[in-house]
């Protein structure tokens, strides 16, 4: 998205003041402007990002509440130095959502009587519960409004995206979509549902084995679906993004319909049993199936386990993806090895070099690369700190000698995602950055060698990451981990290896293991590999079913950051075997100067 | 309470049979029998023990379901093999509640158009709104049972308990009623609450500064009670329970009502804005305020986290308490030593003899000791697997050489509650025995040493003290730990350590570090001191507000059973520290020999 020219407070204080206008004109005492769109995506097409227009913030999660004389913004620890720097706190407060949820701060807000405005598509059943229960405690009403004042005063919001559909073959899928129907079919009987409603892109994509081109680096179309326990699935689509070979196999599987035609068929499912996901399916299509008789079934989306257990083809393609991204790193960081100290790199010339890479890499290598997977996050001494930074040319520092510079990049290939942080030092390191990342290091093969029982959720072996840190009284605020699509969506659903990831993780899953740690205003350091779930090897005179992890991702950890003498045995163990396998995985993708980097970036530590 | 002297099967048989004649009349279809009473007590007066009555299950947490056709049923991993012990499959199938919840299986069972019964005085709101979504879900109804069927039946029922109140010091509470029931004012007003239900008799205990008699081991009266934001809280209690002293007492705080008066007291609220607890507040409570016209806010119960945090003159009595209790226990294990190889100690006798100890032990240090904290666990070899094995004469065993024997109590001290589990080998202990156990050493001394941000839950922890038994491929079906009271119940919330400890861990919490490992039908292995959450001591460079664990309870840990090589130095060096500091605290209460044994038990691992 493009940034506005006018000055940021300026504009912004004048969009809050029209907004306030609107609002007494509905006799709303607030509303909430959520960072989403009608699909709870993470990422959204340039005209659902009504949050940046309103607030100038430009991160992928946060939430705004204006009221009448107080205006909010809540955003996680991620995006904290970033909302600092693109919102005024004149007009907006930043709250960490870590410390006061959105609706606990309306709680304290509101007093009886009032009305707090909401847009049912942009807000999950789950939120709209949640903060209608606040605002009955307090004797004020959540109102529904259907009609978004944002998008009455956003003169030239951009048209929705009509990207292109193109089909997932099965040499990729590795299942065809007419099995996974029916399965799927086979899970809403076996819950005594007669439908169920999908309105995230990527369990559609997944479902019909289709790959679209609306968002940025998430190979989805925004679409709608309606699964059928006794009948072929609907699909609400724009038709512009159908080629004819499209539409014809699409409508091998599925009704399609457009997306205008969406309430309707909500009406029409009647009196069914209908599951949904309250945590990502907006209010408004609950409330459409309640007023048509419906019975509203609340669980998990059915398509969100069986896409997040890949099955073989999906690894094997997976694994196959780390290859040549992975030598798409070593040639970029022989390349920053070279020329990084220099002082004539910057940010921006080293996220340029790194894609360039990845795009001549995987030329060598059938040419599966379609796209980055997220803007890549390239952090230059104290711009490392900033969780998910993103430069620009305003802010592109140079890398200089004696500083640490963080790059967490990916792509998008057509036989798997990947998402890979290393952090490597300008010039020698300084000990304090030798210990942090070391520390660092620990808790990241900690998580790598971890056992842990069949049933174990990412909340419970979180801390085995952040161990180190906490015994030097250090932490990070975000999550160890998150699931990542194949060929899909970098961040994906239902397991995740932070406090928060409630799901068991089951074999087939591909999470990251990300631990880091930043010293705001001087450097950041992050360990980024992808791993797998799978069955532990046999454990003698083991008792339980266990499972551990494969490690995936193909790329040196660099071993100048590494204080050996906070290792034990088995950790030198692990990196120095991680190491012996790359130079046989990668050197047929480098040149005799970069193999020669490589192995000498993969010595033994001790040697 | 005693055992049927029929025939367990042929009993239980008939009573269910009774029950669901009972319910057909009243067309219903099922119906749930919880663990439970009014105040969601772990632990019941026999008048409460309806489970036991209909199923013969006497552990302290499970549910039957009796529908038409079947009857469940449904118990957590600590109970398992009691289950299987006491109760007839033929009637009831066992069904583990970590694979399948009650409303799950509910859900499974029931047709559109059934009713499912259940007592609103015996289900929390949490329970019942859980399990009518379900029921809703399948069409289904859940219906209200004022009039408990359970009671209709049982003819020989006892009266509820009227034990005797007395009051419980400023020199152990550490802080004046009239100061807490202030600040629980205060609490109200600031969540806009009109009044608070307590219905937790734990609760009550702690904001008027009483104990009662009514439960065994549990210093607790039953007991209701009213907080009004802005008036003297209302007090419902058997006066039978009151001397005219105590009675005088509670009438400078609290307008004492009969139990009887309650319905009416909560529909004298009205309109009123009531903070209940629905987690632990009975339904019935819940239904009555809103047919009254009074206005649900959930919360967690207003006592539940300043009873938790213990206060300097609590921390000072728990510490004191520990030392007369460590030094019975030291006794005991002395005694142990001599007597336990010869084959004459059964279970029964052992756990009489550790009685007699903390009795006598008490004596001679202010005799502060009122009763057990619960009944002893008291397990040799087998029976040491069952988690919460209660022996009885017909199961206890002879203490053998070349087995284990594990022994979990503790004491109900005025200045403190006590709960301690030592295991130790009678003669030479298995090499298997010796990893096992010291796998589970070393994840309590994870656990012991742990340092964590402030804000972390105990779910987050948990995982520490797994890890040496998940590597092995072992595991244990328990929490870690539990909070426990001052004085007061000895599992107390609302912190724990387990998969589902989700609040966090704040300072002046004391809470059990026990880990286990167990080995159906050969032996039992835990190791279980308390500790108490304080801030870290200062970490240089340290950036985060940090706790960390002090251990307050004094006894040995067996060293016979450990495998030093399986430790590293910093696991070794917190295990003789933790020893080296023992003597100087108990000898006073030792003598001769049994100071000799303790110096001996006490000596560095690598002497």
């Amino acid at each position: 998205m493009t940034e506005p020219s006018q000055p940021t407070t300026t504009v912004h204080a004048g969009r809050v003041k029209e907004l306030r206008t609107l609002l007494a004109a509905d006799s709303l005492d607030g509303f909430l402007v959520p960072h989403a769109d009608e699909h709870q995506s993470e990422y959204l097409p340039p005209s659902a990002e009504r949050l940046a227009w309103l607030t100038g913030f430009t991160g992928s999660a946060g939430t705004a509440i204006i009221m009448k004389d107080r205006a909010a913004l809540f955003v996680d620890g991620r995006y904290t130095l970033q909302a600092a720097g693109q919102t005024d706190t004149d007009i907006f407060e930043h709250v960490d959502v870590g410390t006061i949820s959105p609706s606990d701060w309306i709680a304290g807000q509101i007093t009886a009587g009032q009305r707090i405005g909401y847009d049912p598509w942009l807000t999950t059943i789950a939120q709209a519960e949640r903060m209608a229960a606040k605002c009955l405690g307090a004797g004020a009403e959540l109102v529904a409004v259907p009609n978004n004042p944002i998008d009455r005063l956003w003169k030239d919001r951009p048209d929705p995206p009509a990207g292109a559909v193109t089909l997932h073959p099965i040499e990729f899928a590795g299942r065809e979509a007419a099995d996974k129907i029916a399965a799927l079919q086979q899970h809403l009987g076996a819950n005594k549902a007669d439908a169920a409603i999908l309105t995230q892109p990527d369990s559609i994509a997944w479902t019909f084995n289709i790959r679209g081109t609306d968002i940025a680096h998430n190979p989805v179309a925004l679409a709608f679906a309606i699964l059928h326990a006794a009948a072929s699935p609907d699909l609400f689509i724009d038709g512009r993004k159908l080629s004819n070979s499209v539409r014809a196999y699409l409508a091998g599987h599925a009704r399609l319909r457009d997306i205008g035609e969406l309430p309707q068929s909500l009406a029409d499912l009647g009196s069914s049993a209908v599951l949904v996901d309250a945590d990502v399916t907006a209010d408004a299509i609950a409330t459409a199936v309640t007023e048509a008789g419906g019975r509203i079934l609340k669980g998990r989306d059915p398509t969100a386990l069986p896409k997040a257990k890949k099955n073989e083809t999906e690894l094997t393609g997976a694994r196959a993806a780390q290859v040549r991204d992975g030598a798409a790193m070593v040639r970029f960081l022989a390349w920053l090895d070279r020329v990084g100290a220099g002082g004539q790199v910057d940010e921006i010339a080293a996220a340029e070099r790194l894609a360039a890479f990845r795009v001549e890499t995987a030329r060598q290598d059938r040419s599966e690369l379609v796209d980055v997977s997220f803007d890549t996050i390239s952090g230059a001494g104290p711009n490392g700190a900033i969780v998910h930074y993103r430069v620009t040319p305003e802010t592109s520092l140079k890398l200089t000698p004696g500083s640490l510079y963080l790059t967490d990049s990916g792509g998008q290939y057509r036989d798997g995602t990947t998402d890979i942080t290393r952090t490597v030092p300008i010039g020698t390191p300084s000990d304090e950055i030798r210990d942090r990342f070391t520390r660092v290091l620990k808790g990241h093969i900690a998580l790598a060698t971890a056992i842990f029982p069949t049933g174990t959720s990412g909340a419970q072996i979180d801390t085995l990451a952040r161990q180190s840190l906490w015994q030097a009284g250090l932490d990070y605020d975000h999550g160890t981990g998150h699931g990542i699509g194949s060929f899909l969506s970098v961040h994906e659903g239902p397991a995740r290896i932070s406090k928060l990831g409630s799901v068991a993780l089951e074999t087939g899953m591909i999470l990251s293991n990300e631990p880091g740690y930043y010293k705001a205003g001087s450097y950041g350091i992050r360990i980024e590999n992808l791993i797998v779930v799978r069955q532990s090897r046999p454990i003698p005179d083991g008792e339980r079913d266990m499972l551990e992890f494969e490690t995936i991702s193909l790329c040196p950890i660099d071993r100048r950051l590494v204080d050996v003498s906070l290792l034990n045995a088995d950790e030198i163990g692990w990196l120095d075997a991680y190491h012996a396998g790359l130079s046989a995985r990668l050197d047929h993708l480098l040149d005799d100067a970069e193999r020669a980097w490589l192995a000498e970036a993969t010595r033994p530590l001790d040697s």
